[in-house]
C-alpha cells in the first residue's frame, strides 16, 4: 500500500507539508473483512462478492453514546488516508488534512471521523488488483462490475461493523458527493446529516465524454492486455497517465490554469522550435508530471471501474424522481457548489436543492466563490469549515436532544 | 487525396448533403508549386523549404481589375475544398458550402474565393506525409518545424502566383482566424479586410493543455515510430483517434452535448453493466465515431505540427504588443465570437478589438449567441452571412472608389 503519496485530484497545489498542533498526528490504516462467505454481498448487478477487505482510518474518539461518527467518502482517486501522517517522515499528510483534526472543520476533539477506500479501489480495499480467493490470482478483468450503490453498501456495512447504528453525518465531494446522495437514498435511516460538495445526482454528458476518452486511452494501450496485466513487466502506464492528464484539466478552471501557468515556458523565454519537445510550456510539464505521478499510485483497472460507476450514477433513473430518492431520509443536507466548477456546475447542485425542498427536507445550499474549478472542494477549506462547524454542531445538538427525550 | 470526406471540426452535425441552386457545382482541387530551389522559402525558424506544392481551390471569377479575391484560411483539420462537390456522386460538399456560393455570404457571383490547404497539412499541400525530394522518402520526422507565419507565407505567395496584388479580404475561424491575424501583421499591404471568427491572438493555457494531451496520445502510440511510420503496415491510429476525441469535446458546448446526447444510451434504456462495453452512452458512440472517421482522413504527423503551430502562435510575443502587430495594416476588421465558445472565449476577441481601437483601425465586433460552442463559426452561417455581406460590400465599394480616384 502506498497511501502516503495518495493525492486526490490536484491537491498538489496545496502546500500540505506542514505539521501543526491541529494535526491528528501519526495514524495507521486499519482493515476489516466483511461479507465473508456464505454472507457475500449482493452487488447492484445481482452478482455476489465476498469476502471484501476494507481499508479504513479513524480519527478522534467514538463517544460513549456512539453518536458522534462522521463518515468521509473520498473522490475518484482518493483513499482512506484523510488526515495525519503514516510516519513522522511521511512527505505528505492525508488528502484532507486541512479539514480533519482537532479544532478543524471536522473537529476530532468532538467527532469520530471515519474514511474508507472504496470497493474496486486500489488503496487497500478489495479491487481488481487484489487476489481472487477462488483462483489465487488477481481479479483483473474478472472483477465484477461496480456501481456507486455498491461502494455505499460496503461503507454502510463497515459502519455497522464498527458498532455504530447511526452516523452523525456523511460527507464527500465529487464522486464522494455521489456516495453521500446514494447513502441518503439507500440507507436513509443510517445518517443524521448529509454534506454533498461539488457533486450532482448524475454526471453530465460532457463528464461522460471525458471519462470515455480516459478509458479508451487505457484500453488501447498495448500493455493493457484486456485488464489482465498484473503478471506483465509493464502495465498500461501510458494510457493511465493520459487518462489522468485529460481528467486533470477538468478539475481546474480555465482562469486558474491561466493564472498559474499562462503561456510561460518551462525554460527561458524563447521557443525551442522542436517538435519532439513535449514539455515546452509550463502547463505541459505540469500535466505530464501529474500523469507520471498518478501512474505510481493508481491502478488502471480501478480507474476503469470507478469512472464507469461515476458515469452510471443516476439517482433519478434508480428511484424514479430525485424527490423520491432524497425524500427517503430525514437527514439534514448541506450542499455546496463552486463558481468555477465546470465539471459539476452549480445548476446541478440547485437541482438537488429543488428536490429536497419539494420533499420538505432541511437543506442549506451555498455556491462558494472560488477560482479553483472542481478542485475547490479540496482547496477552499476555510469557507467550508465555516459552514460545516455550525451545521454539524446543530445536527449534533438535535441528535442529543432527541436521545434525551427518548430516555 | 481524400478531400471529399474532409470535415473540419464537428461539421458532421450539419446536414450538408443537399445540393441546391446556390452551389458552386462540381469543382476540382488545383496545385501550384512554389518556392522551387534555389528560391526556397525561409521558415520562421530560419530553415529553408522548397519546392512547396500547394493544393487549392477557387470559386467564382477573378474580376478584370483583380480586386475581388477573398482568401479563406481553414482551421486545424480543414482543407482546400470549401464549397461544391468533387463529383456528382460526392457524399458531401466542401466544408463551408453553406457560406460559399452564388448569392451566399461569400457570393461567388461577385467574388473570387480561394482556399488552400496549409503547409504541413495532409490534404495535398506539402507536409510530413509527402516525399522529400532530397531523400526520395516521406519527410516524416524530418519535416521542418512550422509556425502560423509559415502557413501565411505560403498562402501569400500563392495569391501573388495567381496574379493578385491585393486581396479584398482574408477570412478564417479558429486556427484560420490566427492566420488572418498573422496575415494582417506579416503582409499588411496585401489585404483590404480581415475577418477573424472564433479566434484569438494566442491560445489559452487550457487550449495548450488539451493539445498537449492529444499529442502525447499520438507519441505514446507504439505505432508512431517517432514519426516515421509511413512504411509501416499501421500508423498511430489509436493515438490520433484519441487526440481527435479529446479535441472534439472542446469544439462543442456543454449545453449542446447535453441537448444532443444527454445521458441517453446507445441501445435501449437499460445499463449493460459490462465494463468492456465502450460505447454504451450515445455520447461515447459519437466520440468513438469521430475518432475513427478522423483517422481515415488525417495524418498524425500533420496533427502534431499543426497543433504545435497553434500553441506557438502569439502576436504579442512576435510584435511586442497587439496594437503594434495589428496596427501594421490599414485593413478593416470584422471580428466575431460566440457565446458558448470556451476554447476561444469572447474575452479574447475583445482583446483584439481593444488593440485595433487603440491602433485607430476600423473594426466591427459581434458576439453571436449560439449554442454550438467553438464549432459555431462553422454552423451558424446565417448570422455570419448577414454580417459579411454588407461588410464585404462596403470594403469592395471603398476599394473601387479609391481605384477610381487613382485613375
Amino acid at each position: 500500500m502506498s497511501t502516503e503519496v495518495a493525492t486526490p485530484e490536484s491537491i498538489e497545489w496545496v502546500d500540505a507539508t506542514r505539521v501543526d498542533a491541529t494535526s491528528v498526528g501519526i495514524v495507521s490504516t486499519q482493515f476489516a473483512t466483511l461479507f465473508e462467505p456464505p454472507h457475500e454481498m449482493t452487488l447492484v448487478t445481482g452478482a455476489k462478492l465476498g469476502p471484501v477487505r476494507v481499508a479504513y482510518e479513524t480519527y478522534g474518539e467514538l463517544s460513549r453514546e456512539r453518536d458522534n461518527a462522521i463518515f468521509v467518502c473520498h473522490a475518484l482517486t482518493g483513499d482512506a488516508h484523510v488526515a495525519g501522517r503514516h510516519a513522522p517522515t511521511s512527505r505528505k499528510p492525508g488528502w484532507w488534512d486541512e479539514l480533519v483534526g482537532p479544532g478543524k472543520g471536522l473537529d476530532t476533539n468532538r467527532y469520530f471521523v471515519i474514511c474508507a477506500n472504496v470497493l474496486g479501489g486500489c488503496q487497500g480495499t478489495t479491487g481488481p488488483n487484489c487476489i481472487d480467493p477462488k483462483t489465487g490470482k488477481p481479479f483483473g478483468s474478472q472483477f465484477p462490475f461496480l456501481t456507486v450503490g455498491d461502494f455505499v453498501q460496503v461503507h454502510s456495512a463497515l459502519v455497522r461493523h464498527l458498532g455504530i447504528e447511526k452516523l452523525l453525518a456523511v460527507i464527500g465531494g465529487s464522486l464522494g458527493g455521489m456516495q453521500v446522495l446514494d447513502w441518503a437514498a439507500q440507507f436513509p435511516g443510517q445518517i443524521r446529516a448529509a454534506v454533498c460538495l461539488a457533486s450532482a445526482a448524475r454526471l453530465t454528458a460532457q463528464g461522460i465524454a471525458f471519462n470515455c476518452v480516459g478509458r479508451r486511452a487505457i484500453r488501447t494501450d498495448p500493455n493493457f492486455h484486456s485488464g489482465d496485466y498484473y503478471d506483465q513487466p509493464v502495465g498500461p502506464d501510458h494510457g493511465l497517465g493520459l487518462a489522468r492528464m485529460v481528467a486533470h484539466i477538468t478539475y481546474l478552471s480555465e482562469a486558474s490554469i491561466e493564472k498559474k501557468f499562462g503561456r510561460r515556458l518551462q525554460h527561458g523565454d524563447h521557443f525551442a522550435y522542436e517538435l519532439l519537445h513535449e514539455t515546452e510550456f509550463q502547463i505541459e510539464s505540469y500535466l505530464h508530471h501529474q500523469g507520471s505521478r498518478f501512474v505510481e499510485r493508481f491502478d488502471a483497472n480501478s480507474y476503469l471501474y470507478l469512472t464507469r460507476a461515476m458515469d452510471y450514477f443516476d439517482l433519478e433513473k434508480s428511484y424514479g424522481t430525485l424527490e423520491r430518492a432524497l425524500g427517503r431520509t430525514e437527514a439534514r443536507f448541506l450542499i455546496t457548489s463552486y463558481t468555477t466548477d465546470w465539471l459539476f456546475p452549480t445548476i446541478q447542485s440547485r437541482e438537488l436543492v429543488d428536490a429536497l425542498v419539494a420533499a420538505r427536507r432541511h437543506v442549506s445550499f451555498v455556491e462558494l466563490t472560488s477560482p479553483f474549478g472542481h478542485d475547490s472542494f479540496l482547496l477552499e477549506v476555510e469557507p467550508l469549515q465555516e459552514l460545516l462547524q455550525p451545521f454539524l454542531e446543530q445536527t449534533y445538538m438535535e441528535a442529543r436532544r432527541h436521545c434525551g427525550e427518548g430516555i
